[in-house]
């Protein structure tokens, strides 16, 4: 979800302009939040004609629907560290530099996501694609049998990163990389006794 | 956070008019969401003369704060069960029939603190009450035997009902009691081969 260097992209001039006002959307969400998002302050910052942004996006929602989406398209896959315990630390780690960055593009969409539905829609959508994507780290640990076969992926996923959401987002309590790293850990040990 | 039979509450006429109004806070809130919240409509439900209302709690973000102050002053405290998973299983029901309930208080008092700065602030001090509160259930399981002497309490709890407040108001995704029961047996065991 974050910008690429023009030079590399794909796809000609549609494809620039749509990454040029994406990149837009993101740092003017991080920097005013939802609220203080507006298409001619895309525009302006993306250097595209506002009636250009106005014909394709339409609305703000729309921009923000669009940036969920392109990150659903992206590569990203978890890392493959050789142990559920280490892949589900690399995972909790992205999440923490995530929801800890000042700006958090994260943060600011999550917010976005209650005020218009059309957002709240997209975000769950890039979610649901994201904790897909994170299930191979359990397939694998299923594999090399560190734990059982018919482990629920998404279960074991929630333990994992739920605390970090809930202290960082909902609760609006801070969070040490330590911690998150614990609760790595008590996820990747929560079968034990199982 | 629920209204209480009107012959049983202390204090009088002020305290009489405060929870009239905060029940009709909590019903237009479940109703009609933040959006849909207005002074207005919170004095014509209460019965409470509209001066009255703009008067003392001045803003509908002073409403939303007023009825997390009064929820922060009630004698709530977890089930005691004789066993760390049996009171994390009651923490987890509670939490669980909290936000799913149709329509969810607890659902538009955390969407509402995306709006305003003070319902945030306001909905962290609940919440750190809460979980505080909470965290009796560990200094007994200390006391049994159950778990180590310096368990952290808090990373505990987040263990158990992080889970809950991730997929159920960021993913925006279902979760069975059961599923939330496991979740509460995974933080009980969390502590397994430390």
């Amino acid at each position: 979800m974050t910008g690429t260097d023009r030079a590399s992209r794909p796809g000609g001039r549609t494809a620039r302009v749509r990454a040029d006002v994406l990149a837009a959307v993101e740092a003017e969400l991080a920097e005013h939040g939802y609220d203080g998002l507006t298409i001619d302050a895309v525009a302006a910052r993306s250097g595209v004609h506002r009636t250009t942004v106005y014909r394709r996006w339409k609305t703000v929602a729309g921009l923000l629907v669009d940036l969920l989406q392109a990150g659903a398209d992206d590569a990203w896959e978890p890392a493959d560290t050789g142990s559920l315990e280490g892949d589900l630390i690399a995972v909790n780690r992205e999440v923490h530099a995530a929801l800890t960055a000042r700006p958090s593009v994260t943060q600011a969409v999550i917010a976005a996501s209650f005020r218009t539905p059309e957002a709240a829609e997209a975000l769950t959508q890039f979610w649901v694609d994201r904790y897909e994507r994170t299930a191979v780290v359990v397939r694998r640990a299923v594999e090399r049998g560190e734990i059982p076969a018919g482990t629920d992926a998404h279960q074991l996923l929630l333990t994992a990163t739920g605390p970090l959401y809930h202290q960082l987002v909902l609760l609006r309590r801070p969070m040490s990389r330590s911690i998150a790293d614990q609760h790595a850990r008590v996820a990747a040990k929560s079968l034990c006794g199982a």
